[in-house]
């Protein structure tokens, strides 16, 4: 199973009051983790993928993220991406965000490949996973 | 069970080039939201309640989310936050966010009252609830 | 000169460690409060106007803020928009943002109503202000 | 005079529904740019200098920034830091955002060193620039 790293420094403004990172800010780095292990894999831009398999992205459908240790600006981040499985419609990507050997938080999301929906201008719909796309992942 | 409602707006720099909403701002919102819960119910601000009690903030331990329907700019949603369950030095807040009939994500928090720690001063540590603030959220 | 109000309050994640409001914030707010002065002007969102229009947006061209006192979070603040200057391709937008009688920042914008560049699929191109929006905004 | 320089890629989620960075995410980088400038320079982290000078950071009092071309998720950007001017209680930081050899945008910052207010809990005062942190970035 392909294992990709993706590196964040933590920035004085990633934390708040209490002086530890405001964990929205995790979420936003495990999203461009998810990106990037797929830029890793040889995925093209969404913006290209719209055109070609009109695909414009991998939104969530369901995360789980567990906080095990804080994080405060200073700290270099390495989140450690995989995709333990794969289904017809969705898949489950998991990170594992570590400072050196200490895991700081981890998180199991299932998100799909959406399309535009056809009726509705704003929506969007999930499609089967294209083949050339997960053996790219493989 | 008290229910608390939070309102919020969808700007455009809320959404991504998929034209919805970029989902690491559901939880910003969702911090908003618990954070106002405790407003409503007369908390006082963390700085405080870190004169009073020690207390500084109430950090995630783990957070489990669904996302059902997708929001885009121009949207109002109304967050509805409660306490559903209570434990000695952590609490379950849950969140259903709407968009008029329509539920857009819902999510399961599990959070502590968090102190600084007593030896690391980057560190925090988990407080048992003190008895005025949950009788103050009943 | 026509002046449209938007209140945002301050949330706790929207602080960083000094306690106050971290400045990138301000400008999320002032973008929000650029949107919302063409919406209560009755300018149709810009998945519409690019349809109609071309239109996809107005992005910046040179932003100039002054800070003048700190706001935290707890605080509700107002900022009053206005079109002090319309160019043929640009036009100023001036935000002052208020904590009741005390100005925290102010700020003027040169924005661009802009377009989809005919050349580069990623680029935009600055387009002459349509009457008919400059005629809402009046 | 001294230049540093950070990097920065655009993700998917920093750009808007244009497909062009959202421009409060040039702020976000341009006080890590800041910050990591001091850090180069070996300043310590606010939170020692909050112990030994008093010192909780350098907050803005004025910013001018010019956009000349847009950003889009995958670019990397290299933002080149210097400070032209020192002043008594404060100095003017310069940031030249950089792909490749096209100028993306600049910006001309005014700040200051702060600590906390002697009589406001949550205001903040500008300090002199302390001749230790002047000496490490020259």
């Amino acid at each position: 199973m392909r294992e990709v790293l993706y590196t964040q420094r933590v920035a004085f403004g990633d934390c708040d009051p209490a002086r530890i990172v405001w964990f929205p800010n995790f979420f936003r780095w495990i999203d461009s983790a998810s990106r990037h292990f797929f830029v890793e894999c040889g995925v093209p831009p969404w913006h290209e993928t719209e055109q070609t398999l009109g695909i414009i992205g991998t939104p969530l459908v369901d995360t789980h993220a567990r906080f095990v240790k804080s994080a405060s600006y200073g700290d270099e981040l390495t989140i450690h991406t995989t995709i333990p499985e794969w289904r017809t419609k969705s898949f489950v990507q998991r990170y594992r965000v570590m400072r050196g050997a200490d895991l700081i938080m981890e998180c199991d999301e299932v998100r799909i490949f959406a399309a535009r929906s056809t009726d509705d201008p704003k929506g969007i719909r999930a499609v089967p996973i294209p083949a050339s796309i997960r053996a790219l992942c493989a």
